[in-house]
């Protein structure tokens, strides 16, 4: 869920100088316009950790914008004439009409979110507000309230950086309060806490925005942009003639050019021979746990995807060296049948599932939902943006059945994807590997970039982890898949 | 949730052999439309009272339509197979592809009603499991699947008739399990569960049907009518170019002419000296407990709905003259005004909440959404259908924080009102309650009597009760409205 805001994003003095007036300006004309048609009202939610520019953000937003047709309500304790309503009165109270522009600082999630990253309340209770807050948002986007839900992101190194800075400056130390201090010691929770709830309320029309707040002129962009984005696509879908209601949200680019693929060093050092004894011996490890008795009460699905010709097959073939054969099924995922075109996307992998002390190795997968269907088409926007919350919902399933979900994403450069290719075509018995469609597929790598950065943002869990694979020396990839598998595999033996 | 279908709804033998062979043909063609468009599955689920003819129903459908194109699975304990994965692996293992229909008898739901009525699970549970329910259902509704969910319901005493009957005789005996009998001893907390269950699962695209199950022919044709509507109303959907995706579910009448309305007796007996001498009882009792230090940590909220002239100006003339009157605002609700039209539905009821202590009396409410502008047609079906669902959980979030919800529907006969416009009409300090609008709406009494059915099977609760009071005789109904209200009082006082 974090994964993307945590990678340090910048943007340069210039770079902000250069862009900022282009963006208020376009931002004041969409306020303008959203006032004059009247169509829909505009909810921001605020919420993140302590110091990660929330504040500042807000008073850019009224800078940039015309603030007498902004309302900022900030919520802190209630009030009497708030207790004796029901929770959710005084949020009410503060609704924009439509036409209109309402930020709200620490809204609904705030209380139970803290509840539970304190130990207040049980998980349970915390799931029980959250489809309470669920079907309210979907009563909003119904009835034409466009919600924009930020949240402002610190890594655990940004805040200690952040506060260590404030404390050490006589002038600034006032600044770190008590509760500030309280979320830092919390950190570790206070973000899990965030990630399930960011998860489980993030939806095709009302997604949760992460927002990398490290460095303020990146996150004024960022900010921005994604507000202008989701005014103007509503704004566009009134003037086509429907209703103002339940539009699926522009997800939107990082404002620098820093992204997860691109963060990555993909030529890693290994040489064969270091390899192969490092090989041998992960895959030993990896074929005695998997026959320890506490992994018949388990079962372990892998996931692997990648661009085409990213090492997918050689990978798997050093997993499965390790394995009985009546242990484990490759299943390769290529265009569906009819028969599985007749059912919900997600029926042909429900299927496929194995039983206790079983491995399914998945040669792509459910996720070429939100790959290749949105890349191409196949399916509308709206569908691939619920995808998301769908997917992570299966997956959810299965870990707390006791399955162990092990996702990788082999990243290759696209030089090295075309010497491979090139490879490929020249060697006899590799040629089959070679089709006119990869081809077809490279030059979309544009588009699949944003859309892999957007699927592991959103769908990496706790429970349920990406792996990012350096893949341009295959030596490292082998090595790092296996000894992920075997890592996890360990792990959840022991716990 | 279970009022019409506790009313006892019969179809003679006669009626039956009519009405019969024309709908099986229908539900046969329809069929075969669906087989042959392939555009949407069909997943009927079968949940209920046992007892309530369920197997019969099924064995019905079977029956009239073309058993090859309808796979039935009914769910038992889990097989091994199904226990080494996730809950919902063999329901998905049941979903029958586009074209076909799938009944599913036992299907997510009976577990956790289960377990929840017999107490092995915690309130909270039941609640996280049904909000995975929602999700489930709302992908598979994406997704094209066309779920109708039907609930075969019997009442405290149709089913001690039933096991009565079932016992008596040697022949039957057998047939009365020890899973009967067990329901049977706790149907009270069943039937609560199960409302619990069917409010929050109920929604615009999937909302639960209650089947009255005493009578084997009214069920059978009311199943089989609500059947073919969904499927005529997705067919005609998909025929207009638009995809087959959470298409909002049309209501279907009773299968005879027994409504709620009709079933009451609206002229009873109540003389004017016993009435004053009655009323001045109430209105003390209701004075002096709305004055116990108790109710400072409670608020009342009285609904009043009704024809017009039905005569709940008068009710609450009698209920305020009781109160104090810093105690209580009354809120007629009409048109809405600009401001409120610029927000969600519900804002212009939240923002006239009561204070703790406080008596709101609301002359017309939010049930407005689903009577004037369902019948006017000022909203869709879609936004009258999910208002059901808002509604419930906006009484959910008042009783929670301690409101007492009471509401009424005033019901009189056309007679009775025509008789009443009349006399408004020559009475000339009358004159002013009666315009063009009120002999409008008389006009359109035929489609508000199901529009109130409706409204009182989706939205009466444990919580928040109807109370639907016999108006002919204003004696009679002010006296058991103030009585409705004191009892309540007085009960949340002692608990």
């Amino acid at each position: 869920m974090f994964e993307s805001a945590e990678l340090g994003h910048k943007l340069s003095k210039a770079e902000y100088a250069e862009i900022e007036p282009v963006l208020r300006t376009e931002l004041l004309e969409t306020q303008l316009d959203l006032l004059d048609k009247k169509d829909f009202a505009a909810v921001v939610l605020i919420n993140g950790i302590d110091g990660a520019g929330r504040g500042e953000t807000v008073n850019l937003l009224n800078e940039w914008m015309d603030p007498r047709h902004i309302e900022v309500h900030a919520f802190d304790r209630p009030t009497d004439e708030e207790r004796e309503r029901p929770f959710l009165w005084r949020f009410w109270r503060a609704l924009p009409p439509r036409g209109k522009i309402g930020i709200l600082f620490n809204n609904w999630y705030s209380e139970p979110l803290g509840d539970r990253a304190f130990g207040r309340i049980k998980k349970a209770r915390l799931d029980q507000r959250l489809s309470e807050f669920n079907r309210f948002e979907a009563m909003l986007a119904a009835e034409g309230v466009v919600l924009v839900k930020f949240w402002f992101h610190l890594s655990r190194d940004g805040q200690k950086k952040r506060l260590k800075a404030l404390e050490a400056n006589p002038a600034t130390r006032w600044r770190v309060r008590a509760s500030d201090r309280l979320v830092y010691d919390h950190y570790d929770r206070y973000r899990a806490t965030a990630e399930h709830v960011l998860r489980r309320t993030s939806t095709a029309h009302s997604p949760w925005v992460i927002v990398d707040g490290s460095d303020p002129q990146y996150r004024a962009v960022f900010v921005g942009r994604t507000l202008l984005h989701r005014l103007q696509a509503h704004l566009e879908h009134v003037r086509k003639g429907y209703r103002a209601r339940l539009v699926s949200a522009p997800l939107v680019a990082a404002a620098d050019r820093r992204t997860l693929l691109n963060a990555l060093a993909l030529d890693q050092p290994m040489e064969r021979k270091a390899y192969e004894a490092q090989r041998e011996a992960l895959q030993g490890r990896l074929s005695l746990a998997l026959r320890r008795r506490g992994f018949t009460q388990r079962s372990l699905v892998l996931v692997f995807e990648g661009m085409d010709a990213a090492g997918k097959g050689g990978a798997i073939r050093r997993v499965t060296q390790a394995l009985d054969t009546r242990q484990y099924h490759v299943i390769p995922i290529a265009a569906p049948s009819d028969e599985e075109r007749a059912q919900p996307y997600l029926w042909r992998f429900w299927r496929r599932l194995p039983r206790r002390g079983r491995v399914a190795i998945f040669d792509r997968s459910w996720y070429g939902r939100v790959l290749v269907e949105r890349v191409e088409g196949f399916c509308t926007e709206a569908d691939w943006m619920r995808a998301y919350a769908e997917i992570n919902d299966f997956e959810d399933q299965l870990v707390s059945h006791g399955a162990l979900v092990v996702k990788f994403w082999l990243s290759i450069s696209a030089d090295e994807q075309l010497r491979r290719f090139k490879a490929r075509e020249e060697a006899a018995f590799k040629r089959y590997k070679i089709t006119p469609d990869d081809w077809r597929n490279r030059e979309k790598w544009p588009l699949y970039e944003p859309a892999v950065c957007d699927m592991i943002d959103r769908t990496s869990t706790e429970n349920a982890p990406w792996t990012l694979v350096e893949a341009d020396n295959k030596y490292f990839a082998r090595l790092k898949i296996l000894r992920t598998i075997v890592e996890t595999v360990e792990r959840s033996l022991k716990a």
